[in-house]
């Protein structure tokens, strides 16, 4: 070893693929004092993961990312389903939106996983400097964790360091994987096909000798590392991916395609009579994606002969799938192949002080467009609990809630994944007797079904201190939603939500967005826009009609009380840059950090009945010494100058003569719903009661 | 003289402010050999010129940059207009759109300069590598003129570099200027009360003798060097503004306010009693321009006295006239003044071979938010023209459309600011008998009539090679149109528009842009959005429901002929990057350049009942031997999944039933609406034959 140093960090992330990207992203706008460490020399150039689900981008879009990948990406709009006909030629026979429309503001899209990869760089780097004055978040590249042990009796004490992990620092010789000299050599480098490399790097560190070495202490750590987890096999044997593996094996290329298919440019589910399966994946750049089934390497009995995948081999398998239609390319972009299995891990975290997240805890296959998803996802849910437990903003027991909800998801997507291979990769059915075969309208009708699910839009958490609501109020009842409940056990909240009250924000699911117009300056915003993931809760207050005494009084006293209460009582502290991805960076800073809780009305009164200042509390235009009174709380359910009315309440299912008031969590996630009175104001104490620590 | 060098470039542009900057974008997407060079050190970083009216933001858009300006800009959406009530307490009295509703997607907004030169500068180095090979253009700073002369023997030789340049490399110390190290210091550098600091650069340089100088060779030069144009100077003395100036001075302050005022976040205009007027103009960042008059300042002589000019001056006149209302500020961030003035410069050209743009031919003042724009409007339009001309794909008669197009705009903008100063500068008129003062509801009916020129919408250039309609075709008869008629005299297309097929596409017009629904893919996309600036002409082909045998053999007919014909004559040329400014950048190259004649067929059949292969002609469809087919040039006027139907034969104004053709220039302006018949194409061939350079 020729050099040694200790070093405390708030949180080591290991790995920087999207999951471990997205959480140091969470980590840097919170200004949490943060590693992320990667054992490769660079990021994906091509290939590897595509799609972006509806809920992904809204995500994306709440740090001020979600426009490149918009911008850059192939939008999917609709699905042809291409099956043999009477005589085994393949036909169209029915297309369909790609995603249910009324769903969000984003439809599905498309981009290699390496310009996300360049994007979450960007707007980690965006986020400084913070008014913390913690030093910039940078990947350290060539890094490979090779210990890690957890002090248990300090897991849960609040300010200790209790991870202790051993970090090697690679040279670039050692850390470049053979594969990156030539990009076409070996498409199976990264697929499940190819074991790990990691033994082989360390060997070659060690061999040579000298390697730099150091120790850091954690307060948590981060397994954002893929399917070969180090960090997963680190935590023990008791740590492992339960399930199982298919018989299909799938070739995927990235190709210009020079093709008289006329359906090219859509997403398409093409069964051929007797040749197997194909999926097309249309690209940005004038890529296309195929996913082909390889019946030739499957043996049957879960072998495969790997030295027969060749992107020849998986190219002529295409072309006699797409047959008659001709099939030829120049350019190739990337290729791999892999054997369909669905595995979720049986922990997600330890000591709630090690966590995994992404392909760590959860493979499946990648045809339904959802692991780069899922894993973001994974690191959206963990990133600002992590972070406010780290600021002392939130209460430690929270944690529990990442292997609750995000197990959850696992489940739920390792059970639909199952079920949508099965259909996609078996043989179409002859006819109606034919019992081996796959029905067509069957395979059709699970795709339309699917939507809610792996649009990510459907995603639904069980409750919590985090989620008030009845135990039974499961959003998405699947045929196998025994399978897919939680063993997690967690507190519930104290507070109770009243659903009616808003009936389309049902605790648990994400906030949806409507269109509202600014009290000031009539702009029209989408209301997430008004959300940036800058790690504070928001209180939806629907007041109604404001013009009205008596509304106004109720929605007043409402403020008052609130900010008495558990405004005053809640932390404060420097979250965010201030970066609000929708208004450019704000350069003046603020006298007083804001409350983490941050109060919007949206009311149904005519805009210009109601002056802010004039009529409303200060809750809902908070003053600064430095910047006076923020008007940028109060919306307007109504009709806008150029881009019509967003009908919110209607959207969020709220009667404007009772109005109602929606909790909603740092990462969009509705927690309470209530009502807007003295009742209602109790409810919200409890929850956060329940949430942060208080003073 | 330390150094002296030789080189040969296609075009010099002086000065790197907007007009410069999007001169040097144009000329970097086409790959012409350019050099930017700019007295100052570094670009401006506070105040200056902030609003961005609509057409700007669709041209910007049109280069991939119109998201960044529209998602850091604050957005106008409403102008309140705020007079003395009977007790000569200012009462708001009406609000109103800021723009006209329907105008196009865009609405105005503002953002201070300095990121829109930031914004310019990331999409120049994005045009590279560019398939020509062209060096990349970067902008040279502290560089200065010193002499220009032209060989008129060669002015019309195509081939020539008859503009002789030389250039004076200065140091750090010499280009900068002294308000650089304090802002606030003396806001009225580069006010036009402030002189020009030109002299007094060269006499430090050469006190210290030894300066680098170049002699540089360039087919053509662009003098964007601002109000105090060195370049127009060099031009001699027959070059000259001509105008005049208004006893008016305005002070501009621009805070983070803190007041009580209701429509701080509005546009306003406010009109007191007796303490002047005053326009509230909200930006981005929580900043708020406001454009203060100066009476204590104003001699009525035409004289002032700049000492007496500062911050507070301002402010205190700032708040007598919103008084009853508080204002207060933390925060300055740039202040200035200026003395009101309307000049036109006499000659935009000399020889089509030094051109002017932006302030260096027109001034005026700065409140109705135009300088900016028709500053970039100017070098927009005259870009691609030298750039077609210099990669030898357009006649070089053309250049002379520059000062007819260009010229006409700037004294419309006089004759407008002309009008629009004096009502806002001007006194309120107490009653209807109070003659020297002014109606208020003249004053917001002048506002509300100038919408169509304020945004850049209305822009109507003359007849000319490039522009094919009647001379009376002018779009807005102004009441003093023989004024701002232009005294240049063009040569007149050969061809012939038929207006009544395109209602809403007139000739010398902006096409407008309406959403359309992509054949292959689903995609609605806006039309604007299949027009990025990358110097190719479209002929648009509307071509009704091509499910018709009849219809779809009309259409095919018209391609077939027009392929055979113009399309074949026509220069091919690697005129950009490829880069699809919303697409992402193409990384896979084309085999063939593609023609300068880009033709897209829009169809209002059942987008399910045509197959672009099966069905269409080529032309329709383009094929490379590397990329395949082109699926990307069929639309349709339908419904879309999730955006609504885009009624994009109605927003055109054209008949399903007769369809139509619509030639746009490369800067989307309309040049020739025409019949989809054999009549139609040979207009469509004489109108490309008197622009391009023909096989």
């Amino acid at each position: 070893m020729s050099g040694s140093s200790d070093s405390e960090v708030d949180v080591l992330i290991v790995g920087a693929g999207p999951a471990g990207l997205m959480l140091a992203l969470w980590l840097s706008r919170l200004g949490v004092k943060t590693r992320i460490v990667d054992k490769r020399t660079d990021k994906v150039f091509s290939g590897q993961a595509d799609g972006f689900q509806i809920r992904t981008l809204e995500i994306l879009d709440s740090f001020g990312v979600g426009e490149r990948v918009w911008k850059e990406a192939n939008h999917m709009i609709e699905v042809s389903f291409w099956n043999p006909d009477e005589n085994g030629t393949i036909k169209r026979n029915n297309t369909a939106p790609d995603n249910m429309p009324g769903m969000s503001r984003f439809t599905e899209c498309v981009l290699h996983q390496g310009r996300m990869e360049a994007f979450f760089m960007d707007a980690i780097a965006a986020s400084y400097p913070h008014p913390t004055g913690v030093p910039p978040l940078k990947v350290e590249r060539m890094v490979l964790p090779t210990s890690l042990s957890i002090d248990e009796s300090k897991a849960d004490d609040d300010d200790a360091y209790p991870v202790t992990v051993t970090l090697r620092h690679l040279t670039e010789e050692e850390a470049t994987p053979t594969q990156k000299l030539s990009n076409l050599s070996d498409g199976l480098f990264r697929s499940n096909l190819a074991g790990d490399d990691v033994e082989a790097m360390l060997q070659k560190s060690e061999a040579r000798g000298g390697a730099r070495e150091e120790t850091i202490k954690a307060k948590y750590v981060v397994g954002c590392d893929g399917a070969h987890s180090w960090t997963r096999k680190a935590l023990g044997p008791d740590y492992e991916m339960q399930g199982e593996m298919t018989d299909y094996i799938w070739g995927v290329l990235d190709i210009v395609p020079i093709t008289d298919f006329p359906d090219v440019r859509n997403r398409c589910m093409i069964h051929s009579a007797s040749n197997g399966s194909l999926m097309i994946i249309p690209r940005e750049n004038k890529l296309v994606r195929l996913y082909i089934q390889l019946s030739e390497v499957s043996t049957g009995q879960g072998r495969f002969d790997r030295s027969k995948i060749t992107p020849e081999l998986i190219f002529n398998a295409a072309r006699k799938i797409i047959s008659p239609y001709k099939l030829d390319y120049h350019y190739c972009d990337w290729w791999t192949a892999y054997q369909i299995g669905q595995r979720v891990g049986n922990h997600f975290s330890k000591h709630d002080r090690v966590f995994l997240a992404g392909d760590a805890v959860h493979t499946h296959s990648p045809k339904a467009g959802q692991g780069m998803n899922v894993s973001m996802g994974d690191a959206y849910n963990l990133g600002w609990k992590l972070g406010l437990v780290c600021k002392n903003v939130m209460q430690r027991s929270i944690l529990s809630t990442y292997e609750l909800e995000r197990k959850q998801i696992a489940k739920e997507l390792i059970a639909f994944d199952h079920k949508f291979s099965r259909l996609f990769s078996g043989r179409p059915a002859k006819d109606i007797l034919d019992e081996t075969g796959v029905s067509m309208e069957e395979f059709s009708k699970a795709f339309e079904m699917s939507h809610m699910f792996t649009s990510g839009v459907g995603v639904d958490y069980s409750p919590s201190a985090l989620v008030s609501k009845p135990e039974e109020q499961r959003l998405i009842p699947e045929e196998d939603d025994q399978e897919i409940k939680s063993d997690q056990q967690a507190v519930p909240s104290n507070a109770q939500s009243t659903l009616d009250l808003a009936t389309h924000c049902k605790p648990g699911t994400r906030f949806p967005s409507f269109q509202v117009v600014a009290q000031s300056g009539a702009r029209p915003w989408q209301l997430h826009h008004k959300m940036p993931s800058d790690g504070r809760f928001r209180v939806f207050v629907f007041g109604g009609d404001v013009s009205q005494a008596s509304q106004r009084d109720l929605v007043n006293t409402f403020a008052a009380e609130l900010s008495a209460g558990v405004i005053t009582k809640a932390p404060k502290a420097s979250l965010s840059p201030g970066a609000d991805p929708h208004a450019g960076t704000l350069r003046f800073k603020m006298d007083q950090p804001p409350s983490v809780i941050d109060v919007l009305l949206v009311h149904n009164a005519k805009r210009m009945e109601i002056e802010t200042l004039r009529d409303l509390h200060e809750v809902y235009h908070p003053f600064d010494s430095k910047l006076g009174w923020d008007y940028d709380k109060v919306f307007v359910d109504g009709e806008s100058y150029h881009d019509g009315h967003g009908h919110a309440y209607e959207g969020y299912g709220v009667d404007p003569q009772k109005g109602a008031v929606v909790v909603v969590r740092p990462d969009g996630y509705v927690g309470l719903v209530t009502s807007l009175d003295e009742a209602g104001r109790k409810e919200v104490e409890k929850w956060f009661g329940g949430v942060l620590r208080m003073a």
